[in-house]
């Protein structure tokens, strides 16, 4: 086998979740435990916690999935079961896709590319070229393709934020490149200074890397911090002067829960207004269905803009598309139906509308709640979450906690994170696992469970972490 | 950019689709052709021509991605719509899936891995273990997996078909391994000789190759070929005694045109049928549901089976699966539904059996007739296709053609697949792309064309064929 795979690490679907597996089918055979249900905090999975998808979105994929239901004899019988907007936008998709069932074009169908090139213009104000833009299976696999392209050697060096989010650190292990960290920092709500990139640049250099991209992930995972334009703007900047290609995560830019003092701005937008100095920086930013208030995860949809990339290496993307065929067509679907969903006036607009602010309020309410929990416990501290879906306490462990985990082969969070899935059924994602500063713990959690089961959720928590410093005390 | 991602070359999708995209795209802006329409045969894309999806699949399908129709307000108007049994189907799916857009497990869902293990056991007669089964987008993405996890480093040697399905060679090429060619037989029907593989594996060893791995394609791709269970016996035990693990391409063993004389074995079967000697033999098989009379290709649905494989590698491959998180939930829903049918006595069983049947029988014609026109032709002969949806005719290029790739650059069999695309619309690969033996020129051409307008497609390519020959007569 090769031993880069070994050598692979994959924290979110690592030990723990594949222990909240264990017991979940432990308490699904019968079994009595601390808990009655395993609550997967492990992974920004909003459906499998129960969040309802998009009416609209599932209406038009039924109807794309089963085009019988839109034959004249059917369409009586289909008028009162949807409404008027989603049976047109399904035969608007279907003209333009053929069959579901065909595979599409290898960087997507042209239409749907041509409606988010639409989407992101609107956006930001400036132009976009449906054939810089490739649909992908979740962003995943475009970001697994785009760092495949750069490894030239073992010597190439690709700058990712630490915490990250373990896709990079995992796929860059994968192809044999080299990290190169550079830290963000806790204290200033996990913000990033161009002083601690160019000390993360210089050293990778000096270790013989050959540094050619920045990984950026904004609002951040763990970290939810949302960048500011002017921090952005340094960061081009920084990426210009150093010829790094940006590779600019931006899945989570609906998730915004500060949006007066915190808002989103893509990295196109800010580059494109930056002019003509910075006509020549590429750029790559990664979009995705699995998250903002949709949540389809399980569709697999996503695309990427290319951003300044060269003609030569837009046929290269095009090549090693071809080679996996297509992404999923419904996963295109989605992406057409996120990136153009109801306006005011369509019959479904009012729907959509409040399901989608229904959802973001409830996120927002959550988010405070839950790091408002966090910071009332002893030795937690907890940065609010501008974006994003997550939050990342950090936890000061007991020296007699830090010497059992010893003893049990763990890291001191992962040991702490370990004994609150089997206190209370609630899966986290260990700190290690995303990175951290050295001698500082932390745990990922998302922020996704039930509002209805909320305070039950954080009263879990709160009792667990008291036990466990009771235990552990120095 | 990696210098072999330059490298990889991959047909299928190469410059002959590349330019029939374009001449498409000219129709359709009004431009005046040789032809009205572009037959896209270079694929096995049957919806893309118009075959008709399998009615109890959609309908299930939709209902998975609609689940507000299950509503009992609903349910009235909805049996007027769907029949019994696709709603219990849907009912059954959606309780053990939960939301089809929520990250299912990364291996798939475990309902679906046991209903696929049932469909094996009760295709082999051998058990199968659901924890062995791994579900995927496409077989493609399987084939990647395990191609990528096999190579330790560039000495590493792929045994492969010549001519094969570009996948394997593009893959292999990707991660930097060594494909260690074997030839098919034309001249018995595509079959293959143990003694071709001892050679090919000897030459390989010369090289200094550490050969690890044997790719099977059966049915074959492009060739169409049946492994009589003798011969595959014999595959067996030469990769035992030379210490190969088995990669099994089955993704076409429904597609079986002489089910008498030349029916599908599984290699699994065959294996475990040869006893104790053979128990530590490595296998691992890919399906899929793009083939067959399916043919849902844009689902991305498809599945693999390891028989053999060291739990250790099965750890590392769910570890790399998580990665990508999960493979698409409708793919796995079709993945369903293809290995778990509708059966006897089901409300939709005589609809489902008479589109199988139909596609089937009209696959079967089409692909005798193309064989036919193909054999009428001066120069040209072609083996019967056994299996699959392709032929791969054998041209006799005349030597002022040859001369004319030349100038132009080409090999002369992609010159003549361009002359073909220019002067009728049909595009099909030239041999190249999949090799072929040094000195004989073929093209791969699915048989997918309607019925309806076969005739038409077939007279088509006889008069380019005539036209052609007569231009280049020697």
């Amino acid at each position: 086998m090769h031993p880069l795979i070994k050598n692979v690490e994959y924290a979110v679907r690592g030990a723990l979740p594949i222990r909240a597996e264990a017991l979940s089918a432990e308490l699904k055979a019968g079994k009595k435990l601390n808990f009655d249900k395993v609550v997967f905090c492990n992974i920004g999975n909003p459906q499998q916690l129960n969040q309802k998808p998009i009416t609209f979105f599932r209406q038009v994929s039924s109807l794309c999935e089963n085009p019988e239901l839109l034959a004249p004899e059917n369409r009586e019988l289909l008028s009162k079961l949807y409404p008027a907007d989603a049976i047109a936008r399904a035969e608007v998709l279907l003209k333009n896709i053929g069959s579901i069932g065909a595979y599409s074009h290898s960087k997507g169908i042209p239409f749907i590319r041509e409606n988010v090139a639409k989407f992101i213009e609107s956006r930001d104000g400036y132009s976009a070229n449906p054939e810089h833009i490739f649909l992908t299976q979740g962003a995943s696999s475009g970001v697994q393709t785009m760092i495949q392209i750069l490894t030239q050697n073992t010597s190439v060096g690709i700058m990712i934020p630490i915490p990250q989010y373990p896709l990079y650190s995992a796929t860059i292990s994968l192809v044999d490149a080299a990290p190169i960290p550079y830290y963000l920092n806790e204290e200033e709500n996990w913000g990033l200074s161009t002083e601690d990139l160019k000390k993360s640049i210089e050293e990778g250099r000096k270790a013989g890397k050959d540094v050619r991209a920045l990984v950026i992930i904004n609002p951040g995972n763990p970290t939810g911090q949302c960048l500011s334009e002017q921090n952005i703007r340094e960061i081009i900047d920084f990426c210009h002067k150093e010829r790094l290609l940006l590779l600019a995560d931006e899945v989570y830019q609906t998730n915004i829960y500060m949006p007066k003092e915190r808002p989103f701005h893509s990295f196109k937008k800010v580059l494109l207004s930056m002019g003509e100095k910075y006509k020549d920086q590429e750029l790559v930013s990664f979009h995705s269905t699995s998250k903002g208030m949709i949540g389809e995860c399980g569709r697999r949809g996503g695309y990427f803009e290319c951003v300044n990339i060269d003609e030569g290496v837009l046929e290269q993307l095009y090549k090693i598309s071809s080679i996996s065929l297509c992404p999923n067509v419904s996963g295109q679907i989605m992406v057409d139906l996120m990136t153009n969903p109801p306006v005011e006036g369509d019959a479904s607009y009012a729907k959509y509308k409040s399901e989608i602010d229904g959802i973001f309020q409830s996120l927002q309410r959550r988010a405070i709640k839950l790091a408002s929990c966090f910071n009332s416990l002893e030795g937690i501290t907890c940065n609010a979450a501008e974006g994003a879906m997550y939050l990342f306490p950090r936890i000061t462990i007991p020296q007699k906690a830090v010497e059992a985990a010893k003893e049990a082969k763990m890291a001191p969070d992962a040991f702490y994170s370990m004994a609150m899935l089997d206190a209370t059924g609630v899966c986290v994602v260990p700190g290690s696992g995303f990175g951290q500063e050295a001698g500082t713990w932390h745990f990922r959690s998302t922020f996704l469970p039930e509002e209805n089961l909320f305070d039950g959720f954080c009263s879990k928590i709160e009792d667990f972490h008291k036990d466990f410093l009771n235990k552990y005390r120095d």
